[in-house]
């Protein structure tokens, strides 16, 4: 997929975890046996790479981001009661609810530990970073949770939610290899808002997937987030801006439970035509575009270097993230 | 208690956390405005002390103990199905399991960024320690899980795990004190060996308690543990030197769940007298408190220096740990 793809994955595969308790580690080695597309990782080296910042030592930071995301994927497995992950069970599901706390929290510590591993440049200012990035997810977290309990949320409380769940630690991996780099610290906010703005894009590109995607290519079931009323940039805004009887239907429609799937999905999908939802989340991706690449455009590296991170980038906005 | 105690519940109290989402800072408002005998902080404020090295930011690291102890009580909380806390419900009780994961999450999460607030003299050592501390204490708990689905235990699997789970942020506090006023790394040690001898002393004190205490002295009801079929120094060591007919009973009744409390108890309690096990339990604290202060013993400061946190220990031994 990209140039770091190989070096993160066989550092990702030399994670050295102690052997016991086997109760403890064994869940957290299956978790990071099936590794996803450590996008984190390469995110932060392209970055890093941007300033010609790239040592062996990177790597650490680097990989402690994936490690701490996937400590928030074994937590929110249990908060969702989801049964698979990664085509797996979660360990919530093979292990029970207890097992997944504990090694969520245990991973969460390795993660540090980690990460402690780089002695470098910035090594302090990555720990605050990273720290800030956790308490982001759980912030995020919580207000998704919150989302559950409600039918309608304003545009900007959901954008918020995204924003700390998911742009902020796309944003922080940047961040992270531009100091790895010693890039001047106003290139790293640059990195940083860059990273923002594409994690927005990337979040609502998904949640697009979700009803207009070809799931060949997206690699999901398509309408997953509308069969479990899940909150997203499609239905916040068909939400806000439909007339009183559609809203009333969209109500009934997010409120169900059980239900015919194909009738709950074609239902919802043509208030969402009808209300052109697709073309407004388009034009909101390329707002957040044009913002991301407004920052990038400010940090002063040649063009060719700015290819790599601009190529991985576009690649992931056509899959699932 | 002792000389720290209104510095630290001072400090306690004007620890600052977002006020959004209400729902994930709340519960832990709640829970830290019960706060506790605050034993981690005073221990790092009396071991800094020793060496006379007491400043302002030394609260930063001695506090971040604190919070990652009630982050574990959080956690720990679910795993039990635990119901009342401090006097007050749980958070689990309250607010229910997945808010308790969460509020646990975001809690440690703050307890690195109240400590990244300590700038000051060995900085990264203390986070290694922080870290490994809560690694230990991770494992601690699986080790106390796992402990459950056993009749029997080896008594040093017994004591790797309160070495794991209490002693080692005892000795963590400590040394972080130590390394606060750049003690000789060597010193830093000593102190550590005696918070590992001194916490391993506190458990089995504690495990005592539960069936020779006084109820009113030590604020808790006898019997907990034995109700509850959790092991102790005292159990593991009465399967241990148990005949065969002794150990038959003992098995019957640490199988039980549903029985008669004082049936139980009684039952208990008096094979533990015919093991002398009150008198080896005994014996085994008196073994670590004479490890804990050999080592304390090298420290070369004079005595009147150490009187404080001798005392204060002295303390610990007669309440609830």
């Amino acid at each position: 997929m990209a140039s770091y793809y190989n070096f993160i994955s066989d550092s990702f595969n030399e994670i050295k975890l102690p052997k016991e308790p086997a109760n403890l580690y064994d869940p957290i080695r299956n978790m990071l046996a099936q590794k996803g597309k450590l996008i984190r990782p390469e995110l932060c080296l392209l970055a890093c790479d941007l300033f010609n910042g790239i040592t062996k030592n990177a790597i650490y930071p680097a990989i402690s981001f994936e490690l701490l995301h996937t400590f928030s994927l074994i937590h929110d497995d249990i908060m969702d009661q989801a049964e698979l992950r990664r085509g797996k069970p979660t360990i919530y599901k093979e292990y029970g609810a207890n097992s997944a706390i504990l090694t969520g929290d245990a991973l969460f510590a390795h993660a540090y530990q980690y990460l402690l591993q780089y002695k470098s440049i910035g090594i302090t200012k990555i720990i605050h970073l990273f720290t800030t990035t956790a308490i982001s997810i759980c912030e995020g977290q919580q207000m998704d949770m919150d989302f559950e309990k409600k039918v309608k949320i304003k545009l900007d409380t959901y954008l918020q939610m995204i924003r700390l769940k998911t742009a902020s630690m796309i944003a922080a991996c940047l961040t992270t290899g531009a100091i790895i780099a010693n890039a001047a610290s106003e290139h790293q906010n640059y990195l940083y808002e860059f990273g923002i703005n594409v994690g927005l894009a990337f979040q609502i590109q998904d949640d697009l997937f979700d009803v207009y995607g070809e799931a060949d290519k997206v690699g999901k079931t398509n309408g997953q987030d509308i069969a479990s009323n899940k909150k997203t940039f499609l239905s916040v805004k068909a939400l806000e801006i439909a007339n009183k009887e559609d809203l009333k239907t969209l109500k009934h429609y997010f409120s169900k439970t059980t239900f015919d799937f194909n009738e709950k999905f074609e239902a919802i999908k043509s208030l969402y035509d009808k209300y052109e939802i697709k073309a407004i989340a388009e034009q909101q991706i390329a707002h957040y575009y044009e913002q991301a690449y407004k920052h990038l455009n400010a940090i002063p590296v040649p063009e060719n270097k700015k290819a790599p991170l601009i190529e991985f980038v576009e690649q992931l906005m056509y899959r699932n993230f």
